[in-house]
């Protein structure tokens, strides 16, 4: 009898320990609230919060990536602090000050190495994806910028200093390290198109970007885009997109032009500019849809309560609507049904159906600023 | 004492019921073994099998698509059989002998429905994802092929009897059916960019290919790739490449040629050929790799214990290897770093380094043909 009822308890927790746990993570998503050092833990099948991770420390401007199995994320906080959580158990599961200052990281195209680019003292430092300890620390006498991943594990970052970009390849042992000079003055962010094979440096100090075609054995920089900011004083020609890696719409690229109330079209073969559209006021993030048919902007204070939706084809602002005050940033899920987005001032997460533009959800978040979908594990150059 | 002891068995049962089960789903997969109606779930970071699924019938030419979460997977038998299967669970949730004769299917981008392409009786059959019942039959008095997801809750499929393409929009609660005529005669098959833009048909009775650009509001049929098979009586031109929709290498699209030695190369925005490359045998798979920088071609009886790698910048072979007899099927990597090889008359799964080509692993498998990673649950148009 005792037996009985033993076993009947051992099955019966065997079975509610299964039904808490069994989680896919493919949906899952992760967003950053600044204020509190947290990081929300969302579902997107459930357009719901599932928990909160608490104890991150200063996460203003912070990144994250996935490790390749979507279980892991690494975050990047602007105080040097790295931090892995397991989205699973919804914890903390590594932590390191790895520097004073830092601005962004990647993942390594097979999940070993997470590599975090560094204002103080400058340079990249790389660490194990499992134990979290320092493989590599690659000096560079610079602050670093626009660290990205690419195919074959390796990093590339670019010097803001020096005006050089450097390729570290990681696949032996000893880290192979090339350094591309010549790349322009103050070069203040960098991206790499998707499949990894061009990497564009935005300049502070000259009028016009730089981009390498990293398939080449020895890439040269290419000035493209040059002579936009023709008469604008002391600003930078476009603004490099965060976080995001640069959308294709449709056969262009889209960017944010800076100190402009416009965003600027590229061709994605020949990076010529061809053709720009009038927004409602200074474009912070110009992001398109996953199919690259929609492009959503939203813009800086005092105009950050705003998003416009701009058709690729047509190149014309097709919807406008006002989320509510301080929308930093957005998030499509994979396929593009839905986008996400941060409406800080407001403690919300809102969730909009991108076919009819119909609001779908509100989700309560404590300032919430980057939202991060797991998918992102599968991207390179992020 | 007897209350601690308890404690104790509850603790670690429920400890070890979790670890059992807690489980990320970004990094599995499925492996059809054919000859015994089953799928291999492998693990892409472990490489190596965990489990096996059993009962899901004939499994000739079967093909399959997953949830949004990555979670479950809806496989497609050439017998009709509809499966659903819990990958978390390694267990058949639900299944439906939905037609006599069936070719392939596709999940919306919403996830909540799965569609069959039906060769007997014909037409194409949706099913509400979640519960596997009958939502929409949408007979066509004709075999249908090249059956797609496109953003917007939408299908896309093709008659083989009529030459007509059909768009299944299911967003509201009445679908709503454009139909297009004037595709050319038997199509045989069709794809669509990953964009979800460009559809395009083989034609089974023309030379040449018929695309539709599904961005504008009435798509025409476009021919292309005229006239290719002069003197070649017969065949059809160029053979779709099944289940893995149309990669891009670099610019161009890579097509295997139909009854010919050599992959063919088709600019991606003019859809004009551009080139073609001599192979080993007849192609029945050119895959580029995620970041298009390489295509892997794998070939027809009796050639196919081989594989070729072209560089996509050269055009040229780089790399020939004998993996084993009948290598059927390759699974990249979501971001390219392996690639995995089904050599079915091997009885073997063989995992690859795309950079150094080093064989990394064997895995067990039983007459294995089509790979399929989770990562599959986040594009378009599989």
């Amino acid at each position: 009898m005792m037996q009985n009822w033993l076993n009947a308890l051992i099955l019966s927790l065997a079975f509610a320990s299964t039904s808490a746990v069994a989680q896919s993570t493919g949906d899952l998503g992760l967003v950053v609230e600044r204020a509190d050092g947290s990081l929300l833990v969302i579902d997107q099948s459930e357009r719901a919060s599932i928990g909160r991770i608490t104890g991150l420390g200063d996460l203003s401007h912070a990144s994250l990536v996935y490790s390749p199995d979507e279980r892991f994320a690494y975050v990047f906080g602007r105080d040097g602090g790295l931090t892995k959580v397991d989205i699973l158990e919804q914890a903390i599961v590594g932590r390191v000050i790895q520097a004073g200052n830092a601005i962004g990281g990647a993942i390594s195209d097979d999940g070993r190495y997470v590599a975090v680019s560094n204002y103080e003292p400058g340079g990249v430092r790389v660490f194990d994806a499992e134990t979290m300890e320092l493989v590599v620390d690659i000096p560079t006498g610079s602050k670093t910028v626009g660290l990205v991943d690419v195919p074959g594990t390796k990093f590339v970052f670019t010097l803001w200093d020096k005006g050089e970009t450097w390729i570290a390849d990681l696949s032996d042992a000893e880290p192979e390290i090339t350094k591309i000079t010549g790349m322009g003055s103050n070069p203040y962010d960098a991206l790499v198109t998707s499949d990894g094979r061009t990497y564009i440096a935005g300049l502070f100090g000259e009028d016009h970007l730089t981009a390498l075609d990293l398939w080449q054995d020895n890439p040269e920089p290419m000035p493209i885009l040059d002579g936009y900011s023709a008469g604008r004083e002391g600003l930078p020609v476009y603004k490099m997109p965060h976080l995001e890696g640069w959308a294709l719409a449709g056969t262009d690229f889209v960017l944010p032009a800076v100190g402009q109330h416009e965003v600027l079209w590229v061709d994605a073969r020949s990076l010529t500019q061809t053709g720009r559209t009038e927004t409602h006021g200074q474009p912070i993030f110009a992001m398109a849809r996953p199919d690259g048919r929609q492009v959503w902007v939203n813009f800086a204070h005092p105009l950050n309560d705003t998003i416009q939706v701009i058709d690729s084809l047509s190149k014309e602002v097709i919807h406008q609507f006002t989320p509510g005050p301080g929308v930093l940033h957005m998030e499509f899920t994979p396929r593009g049904h839905e986008v996400w987005l941060s409406v800080r001032d407001a403690n919300k997460i809102m969730v909009y159906d991108t076919q009819t533009f119909e609001k779908l959800r509100e989700i309560n978040a404590l300032s919430p600023s980057g939202i991060f979908f797991t998918n992102r594990a599968h991207k390179t150059g992020l």
